[in-house]
């Protein structure tokens, strides 16, 4: 695969550069991040998103932190300011909890070091996670295979973008995908526009840019292809799992699942375990970020000019209510994808796969 | 109410004017349709839509073709000239038939007349249709209220718009909304924003017009709100209903019945007669509508100039499928409202209001 990767250090070591995920597919402007102020209203503003990608993104935040202020006041300040940016996604917490205590227990002076390379730890453990996700998918998709006809690509639905860019490579949801298209399974992907903020067309950019065949289509439209026989498997990612298997994904999910579940189509997560939130007991424990009305009431694409331009979709000031996320129950999902293998949603096949974190 | 009938005869009897609806609601624009080529070009640009308003405006089509050649070979070719520029909604062809049928039995010369005369009271009874939907939804309504908490408004959720823009007056699925408003119900409408072509703005810009509380959300927000008891009852409306309650409704309507089933939320469609297609056994011999996929790939908004404004969502080229209704199973819907009154969505149910259509 050829794609990049849409975070790396900056050159100086000052501060880290991101692919803006807000001005794609329309242009690819890269933007430094020099301090943790900066990468909190990057994170915020979902100029870098995806579960995996706040996570490393916030690690390299506390990191460009112990440069400025290694104190421990340095050092509670960031993580309050990183964990305010966004509260639904358990990357986040992960990440700066980690930093917090491998650089917590060392003296000042140590901690711009230790930190950046427990970042860049995250980061390459993130990879290894999203491969080892798409090995188990790739193995998942070549037993769908052998259900369906032969000679046509397996029918992948996803939702969002859970891919590459929500990463650093692979991705979660999509990994099974492109290690399919790596081996050789044909493959098609059923591209989700997910409004408000469209991230669908990240998944379209992406995937056309691996040379990977796919259709977008509006979020409307699941129901009618699920029903219809279009599509052999849903894959989707999760910002937060909760211990009994219920997987808190971008709202719009659930509506997939319920269609997949009456159609008799399988329905996956892919979980990699940063985003288990083993204290949370079941879905609706899972805080769920509301986000401002503008995202319904207005859009961003390119203009006749070739100008990125937003426009107002409706009449200023219309009421509109905008839940970024939503929790489909572990009943509607057939199987969690995690780096450790593929589990039942429920708390006894997520416990059997991480004996560690049972009680 | 105060809303304008979005079709009118033109004062000097040589056209129709309609309510652009492609330009709403950023901009309010009436434009004049001479003949039956404008006519067609109108029904299938969308600048009219909604089942029973294009019923309406094929049969001013139909008056206006028989303005200019009231042979039988420009009766012929005005209704195949109608009948294709829309496939799925039945009421096009209900009113095309009904025209040719009452005009074909009399002389050429006195077809044209005869054609407007025919539309008018084709309008008129629409109207008479929505109030009743609208009388036997308010009953439904009251019903429901009941067995809330008091105090609070009613939560109607809608999809698409089924309301005074899809019709001349009242509308359908909106019908018992104005009913409750003008009865002093409180009632509060979720507008789901309905891409490709965000009806939902239209629906938000006449409950605006009306007064009526409303918030407007992504389509994918739906599951979202039913599963977290926001929503009492869905109402939508209907492009085609067939014979054994099965109903095919604007995209996105069928992701919504599954999501209010799963959460116990009553699901009705609101059914004038003239939309149910005796000859349909089951949704599955109705024909779904596929558009462009300039639909999926643009966005009509307002730019920051004020201008109205199309912006592309992704990258030029990138395949897009643009189905524009889906079928939803009678088993997922509570009931349907006829102007006849409610009854369940089965082949008996509606068999028992329409005997006369019975075998």
């Amino acid at each position: 695969m050829t794609l990049p990767r849409p975070l790396r250090p900056a050159p100086d070591g000052g501060g880290i550069e991101i692919l803006d995920q807000t001005l794609l597919p329309h242009e690819e402007r890269w933007c430094r991040l020099g301090d943790v102020e900066a990468v909190a209203e990057a994170i915020r503003a979902m100029r870098v998103r995806g579960a995996p990608l706040i996570g490393i993104t916030a690690a390299w935040g506390m990191a460009l932190a112990m440069q400025d202020d290694p104190s421990d006041a340095g050092l509670a300040a960031a993580a309050r300011r990183l964990l305010g940016a966004r509260p639904t996604a358990v990357n986040l917490r992960w990440a700066v909890e980690r930093i917090r205590s491998v650089v917590g227990v060392v003296e000042p002076g140590r901690r711009a070091d230790l930190a950046s390379r427990e970042a860049a730890r995250i980061g390459e453990e993130d990879v290894a996670v999203c491969r080892a996700i798409g090995e188990h998918g790739l193995g998942l998709l070549r037993t769908l295979r052998g259900q369906v006809t032969t000679g046509h690509p397996i029918q992948v639905m996803t939702h969002c973008n859970a891919g590459w860019l929500a990463a650093l490579e692979y991705g979660t949801a999509l990994a099974p995908v492109y290690r399919a298209a790596e081996s050789g399974l044909p493959v098609h992907v059923w591209v989700s526009e997910t409004r408000p903020r469209n991230q669908g067309w990240l998944t379209a950019w992406e995937l056309n840019r691996a040379g990977i065949p796919h259709t977008v289509m509006a979020d409307n439209a699941a129901g009618h292809l699920l029903q219809g026989g279009a599509v052999d498997v849903v894959l989707v990612g999760t910002d937060r799992t909760a211990a009994n298997g219920d997987v808190c994904n971008k709202v719009g999910t659930l509506l997939k699942a319920h269609a997949a579940r009456a159609a008799g189509v399988p329905f996956y997560a892919a979980v990699p375990s940063p985003s288990i939130d083993w204290h949370a007991q079941a879905g609706a424990a899972i805080a769920i970020e509301e986000r401002s009305a503008e995202e319904v009431l207005t859009i961003r694409g390119r203009g006749p000019g070739g100008a990125v331009a937003e426009v107002a979709l409706g009449a200023a000031g219309t009421p509109a209510h905008n839940p970024a996320f939503d929790v489909t129950p572990a009943a509607l999902i057939t199987g969690l994808i995690t780096e450790r293998g593929i589990c039942p949603a429920t708390r006894a096949g997520l416990a059997g796969l991480f004996p560690e974190r049972g009680p």
